[in-house]
């Protein structure tokens, strides 16, 4: 196998998922059941199938679909990694892929030939990743920040009906900073991508009118 | 060799290589010499080589080193384009890189391996481009774009001593519009990517003063 290698990379996906709840901006890790790096933390990832798989996107939902049962987040290309040195059985190629997932379809997971999983702050892990997956998180983390530092709204980890207090939460949550409401307010007017609804949530404040994501809006 | 596909895909890489001259963004081609796609146009591209190359990255260098003698141009990821039927020889991967030369190191340029190389303008190809490449000479060019709407200056296509005309009109060609002058200096006055020359160029209109890349600086 190791000759093989020298010939035809192990080729793999790589996925970040992310999530923000009450406590901010999170990852899913697993805790891998095999070697290389059993029993340690990473990124959810698999080894591409092509009989299985049209795209390295498409492994890239196989993977998530099968480890942990999530279908169809919102998934988008990060980069992709490779050499000779990133994983201990020889040259391999990783693309990396960050999905983003409401916070009502977290408590969905199951597992599957990992050990465990779990949402960890994604700022701050504290666990040493298998591979170069802290990198990646890394990677994954600016992507996702540098879309909504622009023009981009990220509606993919909002339930379906939402507040304009709960997606500025969201966006701060990514940013890791508080945004000025009025001008958040002033950027939102500009958007095609909300839709206003003739609906309100209900709380102990005013009620707040809800809005949804435009039909076919992608991150 | 079909059989083997279906196990391990093709892994290769292409890259789009950018300059700017007085008519605006030009991409390099070449002519293919073999098969598939033999003398189609296409960007350039190779298959990597896993006992030569320590990155896909690197490959992309190598191949741009072969084909073209390009050594060293300022070298970036687009992203992956995958599946089992962009290439007739099976499924396969391939990691697109952009890269910018200066106008000044455009005639270096020699041919091996292929049948001919023309630079074309970047938005108006007229030629029907082998593979996937048209879609990924578009990808490469909103990926180009779009750092340059954010606040990245394009200083690798220009010289190593430029003035700031030049510096807007390599901007302008790239987005395809015109810029506002006094916008576009006020922009500059908080870059801390330019260096100030005691040095100008002297012309018909009064002397420009040359400025300069700061030392390590990154696209």
């Amino acid at each position: 196998m190791v000759v093989v290698r020298e010939l035809f990379p192990l080729v793999g996906v790589d996925v970040a998922l992310f999530c923000v709840d009450d406590d901010g901006l999170k990852v899913l890790l697993v805790k891998r059941a095999e070697d290389p790096y059993a029993r340690h933390w990473a990124l959810p990832s698999g080894v591409l199938k092509p009989h299985l798989d049209d795209s390295l996107m498409a492994a890239a939902r196989r993977v998530l679909a099968h480890k942990v049962s999530v279908e169809l987040p919102h998934v988008a290309e990060v980069s992709t990694f490779s050499g000779p040195t990133r994983d201990p059985r020889g040259w391999s190629i990783a693309t990396l892929f960050y999905a983003l997932l409401p916070k009502d379809k977290i408590n969905a997971l199951v597992r599957n030939k990992v050990e465990a999983v779990q949402w960890v702050s994604a700022t701050s892990t504290r666990h040493r990743l298998a591979f170069d997956h802290e990198e990646q998180l890394q990677a994954a983390l600016r992507a996702l920040r540098s879309r909504v530092e622009g023009d981009v709204l990220p509606l993919h980890l909002l339930p379906e009906k939402f507040t304009l207090t709960q997606l500025q939460k969201v966006c701060e949550a990514i940013l890791g900073r508080a945004l000025d409401k009025s001008a958040f307010r002033r950027r939102l007017k500009g958007s095609t991508d909300l839709v206003e609804l003739d609906e309100y949530e209900r709380g102990p404040q005013r009620p707040a009118q809800l809005f949804k994501a435009r039909e076919g809006f992608t991150f």
